[in-house]
């Protein structure tokens, strides 16, 4: 297989029928066709930026990709803003955050919803909304951005349903579409999120079209149906199966379990599976188990508080997800429980698994596996 | 059900038949036999200790107890020893030598075999070996201790089969053995390691008597056959099974699959499943894969060597093992590899496992899915 690389090229459309690409030349304003015998889209995603007045000033930044992050950086560096206001309390929205504090800027964080990491239940969430309040962000929940007031092309206040908070500088964490127009204009299937869908091989409805990355949905193996989630570990995967499938192997992609993981500070935030949002929109029965626990035994140096959230289908007591927070340690605790749900365990399967115990590393008793006999009691 | 504590008394006979156990008085030197309906054998383990020249002279000391441990502790405090002989280079040794190394004592570590870490391979043993040279720990491998020289009662030099040693204080790291002198002279048929056979449920072939904890035996869910383990957290779900059961409740432990974890200063050290001794002794064809990864990506702050292995059946490819030396963050990665053991996983059910990535904690690829992809290439 030979391999041509284009850079300041880009494909605008795509005659399946033909198995041809419309390229436009960028430097040039020139287009050519090409013929594929296989195309993989591999477009990506773009962060979502609301048409609001006032919302295309230069001073407001979004860093989904490594261009905006640099931007923002410089903009950081060349600007040195001493307040800024972030829009959207998710993963990006309090890495943000924390980024920011550490600079020793001011730092607001404007959120729609009643709780911030919305993918969290309330507990979890509530429990980084704290740590974010005693670091010194400004937490304001149930607000809606209506627009930004701008001066001489600069933001200068935020205008929100309820109030509105000036800042030097301002950033959307707002979540990501899926690049999925060019494939929807071609006449392939979207799917989940409006992402290009796919099967397991990541072969698009049309058989000599793949896709992969945030362009693509993804299979969730515990709600059983697709979801786009635009996570780098996934799009790996999905490149590494499209790219075996496309040179003539056999790879298959299971799916996904919906685990993500990040920190605030000294806060670890993870979860794997359904929050209770999700699974009450599959109608599932559930149960909970929720467990105020420590990352080490409490003598042990280092120990810090750790909270685990186990939820399971009422009955069969399949484990539908988990969430943890908690200090150092905590976060990558979610592998065991993202594996069990891979391996499709019940909260039976869960209470006598042999994991690693000593005193530098964890209590006797894993802390899940307290949250999921508080589960079974209810089950 | 009514709870009675006796202090300062031991069993000295139990008759299955007559459902009474002798019990001697202590402070009094009386005995009086208790009827049972039922009775738990939670004996415990006895550290190993040789019938060697000299080996029972007063610095010489065993830490597998709380009193072994204080004893150790004040003999510190009141001697104040510069220097040290360890025998025996397993977890018990090498945390002594931890603890000796930070209070500043010379330290000589003696092991019988080629390496230190007998339950690890050689490659991961081998980057223990060197992370106590590294700390200063003098490393004597392949060298048996056939006694002590004694001055006074306080021995003064180990000697082993082909050197001497001085020191100034002695400590045996040299495993234990089942308590279960008591249930064999009852005719409670014993099993592994001379530990007291159980099933599930932690009842012993007498079905009024039941057994947990170090002086019991587990069953092996990877080997599938009975072991002697003497954990902590194994001691604690037997415990809690025999717990209910007696109670006239139902649970069932349904077996360990080997995961122990310590640590040495800086390195983590990790292992599940079998090691490629087990492998061999129960016959099974089998394939590795090796990576020498880091535990975060290696721009993060903090990012350190990590060696992981994975062991798996060749052919069917079900995992058999893993083990994992490296940094700060390594040793409780073993968690989801014990997870994938009791879920009876092969290698390809590891190589697209949603777990948990974000820079703070991990690469996108998981370095154990990556030792699983090369041991697939040779299975």
């Amino acid at each position: 297989m030979d391999i041509e690389v284009h850079t300041r090229h880009e494909a605008i459309e795509i005659d399946t029928a033909n198995k041809t690409v419309l390229v436009a030349d960028l430097d040039h304003g020139t287009t050519r066709r090409h013929h594929f015998d296989h195309l993989l889209i591999a477009t990506g995603s773009t962060p979502i930026r609301p048409h609001l007045p006032g919302s295309d000033a230069v001073n407001i930044h979004d860093v989904n990709s490594l261009a905006g992050g640099i931007a923002l950086k410089q903009a950081l560096q060349r600007e040195k803003p001493r307040s800024a206001v972030i829009v959207g309390g998710g993963y990006i929205g309090i890495e943000m955050a924390e980024a920011l504090i550490m600079r020793g800027l001011q730092v607001h964080l404007i959120q729609r919803g009643d709780q911030v990491m919305s993918s969290l239940d309330a507990e979890p969430a509530n429990l980084v909304g704290s740590a974010l309040e005693r670091h010194g962000v400004n937490v304001h929940l149930g607000q809606t951005v209506v627009g930004f007031e701008t001066i001489n092309g600069r933001a200068v206040r935020v205008i929100t349903d309820q109030a509105t908070l000036a800042a030097d500088i301002f950033l959307l964490g707002l979540g990501v579409r899926p690049n999925s127009a060019l494939a929807g204009k071609a006449g392939i299937p979207l799917g989940a999120g409006g992402a290009i869908a796919i099967n397991d091989r990541q072969q698009t409805k049309v058989p000599t079209i793949w896709a992969a990355g945030d362009c693509a949905e993804s299979f969730h193996l515990v709600g059983r149906r697709p979801v786009f989630f635009a996570l780098g570990t996934i799009a790996n995967k999905q490149g590494r199966v499209a790219g075996i499938n496309l040179a003539g192997g056999e790879a298959r992609f299971p799916g996904v379990v919906g685990t993500a993981i990040t920190k605030f500070m000294d806060t670890e935030i993870a979860r794997t599976g359904l929050s209770e949002r999700e699974i009450k929109e599959l109608n599932i029965p559930f149960v909970t188990g929720l467990v105020e626990a420590h990352t080490l035994p409490r003598y042990y140096p280092g120990s810090a508080p750790m909270t685990v959230k186990v939820l399971a289908e009422q009955g069969p007591g399949r484990l539908l997800g988990a969430q943890i927070v908690g200090g150092a340690g905590a976060g990558k605790r979610i592998d065991p429980l993202a594996v069990a749900l891979h391996a499709g365990f019940t909260l039976d399967d869960l209470l006598y698994l042999d994991l690693g115990y000593a005193p530098p590393f964890s209590g006797v008793w894993e802390p899940f596996v307290i949250a999921a006999r508080l589960a079974l009691k209810k089950s």
